[in-house]
């Protein structure tokens, strides 16, 4: 907040509150946790919003905070909060805060002036301690062999349901506190929906598979998508495999390259999320057999399964930072017929010149059930 | 919209898309789903948003919505979006629209007028249709069978943790399409604790134990806690459950009476949710020996866990909404000691005279363990 002319920042996106504090309400807690989780930094330190259900744990899980009670009670309380702190000036979360909490806060203490604000913190988390990187990786750690062991599992006539089922056991009983998201398990042409949920359809010999899934250790998450081959692969799905990999090998080497001593010397500046998307892309273009993916190149991760820095073509053209984690996943979609994404987690550190894979389950095609 | 001057309502709250159209996203996925779920009603018919993830998704579950693709790019394909309805005022779902977005909409087309409202959809969601309580007792009934085929799991020493994913895997295995939320489960001490985490903290015999959970089936929820005794009961243990039990069942009974065909003829207005809590609290308080709970003594379910109506002190002091259905939940905790909750949803159909348990798991102390 220095040199911003704001003595507060009032925040409600629990990603936030786990980053400042660990304290941590569930994603699908938040609709009934009232004002739990909301939060008001000041220059004196941090005061977490709590009913009595969540008194506790925020204790236990902030213990540097100080607790403001409050249940579904924010505007009348308002005064109290930032008069007690003596604010004159606060910065509110302004994508999170919703309209009629902003108008309700503002009537509250019209002697306290609002400023809206957006993406302070998220910046901030774009950049990654070693101990955020360290739980990133054993979240990935998680993930891999959650895959590696259901393989024998993976047969024609089970469907996507349960093999989704299944992983997501072997993920949570296998050091996970949680699923990242719900895992996507896709048979055949319904892999050539980037965003599809897991049926009653059969897996079936001689298609594709694909899984998207991440696991979230100590708050931290993965994300990675394998497309694996289930009985004797067709020769044209190992073609489409095998663009989809090279694209995504020479964002690999161009990252690798870019951060490396030498570049350092060059004092090349690092190359921008959209660049990479682009590299992907025309990757895909010069072999010119096949449509290039709708969707970005890939994303930061931590706290969230999406957070910045973004890897798309509408994402700011400015350079990576560092150090950093976020996915590569390239893909090539033949509706009604097949796709492939191969995804995974790249490290970024420019300061120690080198990247390094996460992710560390088989890249290359993946042939199994025969 | 009819009467109120508003032309158009713009919604973002993804269980308002569902309850409109049957286009779900999933909790988990909201922060990730960028502008897609959103929804614009016009007199025409309703619009929804969705970018090139979930537009078939969004075609094959909401047939009868338009498609409007819009790719993280609301404030730019608004006016698009509203002038294409010819619409001039345009009501906004105040509560769930963020100050920033709320602020863009109205730059991007100064000539729209917005309107903030609140709880237009929530009002109409507490209304329950057939087919809906139909649903919510499916959920019910996955809840009860999965609990009743846990029971003989219960040990001493088996922990929270794996007896809260014991009973998801049996929900989710036995008819549920997902959790309502996370499982609770809470022994000894922790039961006192209205909203504790499974930990890895061992079942002890000669203690309670308490299980929060719910399924969905279908779309709908169901929300259900039981206080089981592990090993032979403390007999201080089951005097309290027994005034839990108490409170709960002066409820049922007060209800039943207010909506039985010989309270209707007399004209009597249906009781309120705050005069409900009244009256649960008054029993323990009665009985003196132990300190009444601190939340509200229920709360309607049906897409959501959280609904409308509210049976807490703070709720509106308004007759019950009919048809509803809503939980009854009366509690006591004894800090560090041990605590009781008994949980269950009411149906509640004036029209038809009547009230009917959905949740048909005992309500009596159940022991297991020995």
């Amino acid at each position: 907040m220095a040199g911003t002319g704001v003595d507060g920042y009032f925040g409600v996106r629990r990603e936030h509150m786990r980053y400042l504090t660990g304290f941590e309400i569930a994603e699908n807690e938040v609709m009934s946790a009232g004002d739990s989780g909301k939060f008001l930094v000041t220059g004196e330190g941090l005061h977490v919003l709590a009913d009595s259900r969540y008194l506790l744990q925020a204790g236990r899980q902030a213990p540097d905070a100080t607790p403001f009670e409050c249940y579904y009670a924010l505007p009348e309380r308002w005064p109290d909060l930032v008069r007690a702190a003596g604010l004159r000036r606060v910065s509110i979360e302004a994508a999170f805060v919703s309209h009629a909490t902003f108008e309700r806060l503002g009537a509250a203490a019209p002697d306290v002036e609002l400023v809206p604000v957006e993406g302070w913190l998220e910046t901030d988390r774009q950049m990654k301690e070693p101990a955020e990187l360290k739980r990133v990786a054993a979240a990935c750690a998680v993930a891999d062999r959650a895959l590696a062991s259901l393989l024998p599992a993976i047969r024609a006539g089970v469907t996507e349901a349960e093999l989704a089922l299944d992983l997501e056991w072997r993920i949570r009983t296998g050091g996970a506190e949680a699923l990242a998201f719900d895992v996507a398990c896709l048979a055949g042409p319904e892999a050539a929906l980037p965003h599809g949920s897991p049926g009653d359809r059969p897996v079936v010999g001689g298609a594709v598979l694909l899984f998207d899934f991440g696991a979230q250790v100590a708050g931290y998450r993965s994300d990675m998508t394998r497309t694996l081959f289930v009985g004797e692969p067709d020769e044209r799905d190992l073609e489409v495999y095998g663009v989809v990999a090279a694209a995504q090998n020479a964002v690999f080497a161009a990252l690798a390259d870019a951060v490396a001593p030498s570049a350092r010397r060059r004092g090349t500046p690092r190359p921008s999320g959209p660049a990479m998307d682009a590299l992907a892309r025309s990757v895909i273009e010069a072999d010119g057999r096949w449509p290039v993916y709708g969707h970005g190149l890939g994303h930061g991760i931590g706290i969230a399964t999406h957070e910045l820095p973004g890897l798309g073509r509408r994402s700011p053209d400015a350079p990576l930072p560092s150090p950093t984690v976020f996915s590569v996943e390239p893909g090539i979609y033949l509706e009604g017929e097949m796709g492939v994404r191969i995804e995974d987690l790249l490290l970024l550190d420019a300061e120690a010149g080198r990247t390094e894979l996460l992710t560390r389950f088989p890249r290359g095609p993946v042939v199994v059930g025969v």
